[in-house]
């Protein structure tokens, strides 16, 4: 059974973040063939590139609180939210809480 | 922009399963085109259904304790852990805290 304690899954720092990385929890190698789940960590102060793709993201807040900027709207949100982001637009996630913004993040495979 | 704290999103009870529901966090409706996220909840001593289906989930366990069984397999596991169910395996979250179990499921759209 694939099973994992998201802090036994290596956190890889994201160049292109500030205080950002990104743990992928369940992906190809475990057998997923339709997406692939990730867990995005952002320590206090730091964000995630302000960047888009051609693929949305399906994000879970698990712990923190974010700024969070998608194409032009901005919003402050916190942990036990969904957020949708779309293909294409430029978007980013500011951690301006305390703790470590924690959100589960997933995107389609084939874009992997 | 989409943001949804979980508790708006309606709990649809699960007639197949006992002390269990269901809410679509995010999927077709909110521009998803890939995936759908959902937030599963099981009340104390109850369980989703044992079933398969032809295709995967990618789940993680926001709060509560769970049996989990995956095939001829069973696992006791906490909040915080990636669980991977492959598709065409038989599997059941048994409820086995105290608390509400509370697990983010994604699946793929294209077999909602």
């Amino acid at each position: 059974m694939i099973v994992k304690y998201y802090k036994d899954v290596p956190l890889e720092s994201d160049p292109n973040g500030k205080k950002a990385g990104i743990r992928w929890l369940l992906s190809k190698k475990d057998g997923a063939k339709n997406f692939a789940m990730r867990m995005i960590e952002v320590e206090p102060g730091g964000s995630t590139p302000l960047h888009s793709h051609p693929w949305e993201h399906e994000v879970y807040i698990v712990e923190g609180e974010s700024k969070i900027k998608i194409g032009d709207e901005d919003k402050n949100v916190k942990e036990e939210h969904a957020v949708f982001v779309p293909s294409g637009v430029k978007h980013t996630f500011r951690n301006i809480g305390e703790k470590t913004l924690r959100m589960i993040c997933v995107i389609p495979l084939k874009e992997e």
